[in-house]
């Protein structure tokens, strides 16, 4: 569901795969009209997996609630220009840009001729203009040799596209920031972030960098334990898992409490003569502290384990896929005002996310599910630059553009 | 480095671990004056590993450069009204709270009643103020089942707390929407955003969730795979590793001319009756695809893989530690003008990130680096509150507020 905060702003967005695409939902779930520029019958990532039996991406519609969408032959110079002048149209909420793809013919400096407080931000893989995604960034930052059992020789590279994520948040905020200095000082500003930079500032601001530099030592691979107090997960005796975690004295004091181990800790301290009251002597104990922990989990039902965590205060999490998380997590439900039904074209009806953060008193409204393929292109060029029904009939009719796909699940 | 965007803009900061501070570092890279408020003697993370011989704390310091520091005893009713004066100062660039930690006398209706356009951000584990860290939503939101070889026996939690940076991205967005609302409007907001909601609405974004609901099925473990196209770690003749993304047909045949691999793979097509100009036929032939490649990335070293790789344009990137990026690779050098080097009180000089985003145009300047504890207390209170020194002394005489600890690494 959308906020009406950013209503007035217009993004353009020239954009694929994940970085640019969730920027733009974000700055839509905000209340900017954020109007996604495609090839005619999509670019890049427009028939990425997973998809539906008629071919409708669940990627791409994920990514794409709340635009509207406008298919225009990008290869053709009338269709270039088209583009060019929906960035640059005027209007004080106009004027930005949002592209992972670098083209000459979205160049700040020639777009900012017709333009001169344009907005543009530019997602790139490496600062210098080359290529990099987020799995190869993230080999390069270090997190698949500290992911798992680390055997340097098999790194485990994070199913989550997690660089992407910060970009994409970055990108958004950036933006906003530009966007801000804009009512204020009438300037424009080209935006440039780098995923590569991302990853590995990161580094800087989680203290692995300075660990590295100043400790001289990497990060060592730690399985599934939390590095610097304690935390794993535990099988019970249902096979299934949780994780637990004790990083402040509250929640270890919970978990002990919760699983009857302060006499066996204790003990435990006395032996290696150390304090757990200090969380990094935790973290240095934690092999012998999951040991006696252990026992408890694996002697009850996961059901019953959460029970009790619960009533002492312990932080905890189940393990599930998606199916489990969807079918047994209030979370995930309509009970979250976060999350509500839409019914997406070529989809069907299904469970989506808004905006994350909760505004009080702000009302939410319905997310737009993501468009067919140009399904906004008359729309747009009407309202934005003023073509009439014939010259918009002229460009559909050179190819230039083109409207709404067929919706796949639909007959005739 | 930090850019003067946000100058004028005051945030006073109540915090702990990443989310939040991470939140705060970005508003202050932006330009922001950051205020750290602190427990005396440090808070929660104040001492988090990794640490200095000497005890500073290099994940403190990290989150925490470009920010003010004080110290205030938070059990003292004169402690807390102190930080609620700061929080509600007049001036229309303060009024501005970030925290993880809510406690009743932040309450934001309270502190409203001093500062009606307040904007108060509130970073929560569950949306209902229940607990949860970083890992233990992670494991509920399905990644670890997917992460390695996703033996159900043996979840991978990923080693980056990849929900607490999107938190902290989400929640500085949040904090910028909010303050250029309140430019507009006059009035302040109440924002709450929670990490669980945080990790839910991703899988709504990157299709996950419509997955598990429309199409019924779970994602699959792939190991180091990139799902829905080609990509994979390869072992090179030193045992050095590389990671090859294939996702865009230019990446594919960049990879294919490099490896010298289209015949076998034309002939792989044509057995398997595929077609591997669409990236979903190349993912679903994947491991054979890899099998064809192997050899070539064993038959030579490391080094040399990457110049070919790079000849041709493919999309590579290298496998290292923390370490070797920063002694091996020039994104992590003063050669990039992201980062710089910090002398940090207790730490000493170090490469460090400002903001990832570069402005056209727009200098950067120098973040000044983590203060010690309360290295700002009696500048803020003159500053912000007009207390004078009397008044100032007589707070640290009554143990409400402290200055500066002591430069561990320092004699005297």
């Amino acid at each position: 569901m959308t906020y009406p905060l950013l209503q007035g702003l217009r993004v353009v967005e020239s954009s694929a795969f994940i970085a640019a695409p969730l920027a733009g939902l974000t700055l839509a779930q905000y209340g900017a009209d954020v109007v996604r520029i495609d090839m005619i019958g999509g670019g890049l990532d427009y028939a990425r997996l997973p998809r539906m039996p008629q071919g409708r991406s669940l990627y791409w519609t994920g990514l794409n609630k709340g635009k509207r969408s406008v298919a225009v032959d990008l290869r053709k110079p009338e269709g270039r220009e088209l583009v060019q002048a929906l960035v640059t149209a005027p209007g004080p909420g106009g004027g930005v840009l949002l592209t992972n793809i670098a083209t000459a013919w979205l160049d700040h400096g020639l777009l900012a001729q017709r333009r001169p407080d344009l907005v543009s931000c530019i997602i790139q893989g490496n600062a210098d203009g080359s290529t990099a995604l987020d799995y190869t960034v993230n080999s390069a930052a270090g997190y698949p040799a500290i992911t798992g059992d680390g055997s340097p020789d098999a790194p485990v590279n994070h199913a989550l596209p997690a660089w992407d994520l910060a970009c994409a948040y970055q990108a958004a905020f950036a933006v906003l920031a530009a966007v801000m200095q804009r009512r204020h000082t009438g300037q424009g500003a080209l935006l440039k972030i780098a995923l590569a930079d991302v990853a590995f500032s990161t580094l800087s601001h989680l203290g692995l960098l300075a660990e590295a530099e100043v400790l001289q030592q990497d990060r060592k691979a730690i399985g599934n334990h939390i590095y610097g107090a304690f935390g794993r997960d535990f099988a019970c005796a249902d096979g299934r898992r949780l994780m637990v975690a004790a990083i402040s004295l509250g929640q270890w004091d919970a978990l002990l409490r919760t699983c009857d181990a302060l006499p066996a800790v204790t003990e435990l301290e006395a032996s290696l003569g150390l304090d757990f009251r200090d969380e990094a002597q935790r973290y240095q104990a934690r092999d012998a502290i999951a040991a006696v922990l252990e026992p408890w989990f694996a002697a009850r039902p996961r059901a019953q384990a959460e029970t009790l965590l619960e009533r002492q205060g312990a932080c905890w999490g189940r393990y599930s896929t998606v199916r489990e998380l969807l079918h047994a997590d209030a979370r995930v439900s309509p009970a979250n005002p976060m999350f509500e039904t839409l019914d997406t074209p070529g989809v069907g009806a299904h469970l989506a996310a808004g905006a994350t953060v909760r505004i009080a008193g702000e009302p939410r409204q319905p997310t737009p599910p993501a468009p067919l393929l140009g399904a906004h292109t008359d729309e747009v060029l009407h309202e934005v630059l003023g073509l009439d029904g014939g010259a918009i009939g002229r460009l559909h009719d050179a190819g230039i553009v083109a409207g709404p796909e067929r919706d796949p699940t639909t007959q005739g």
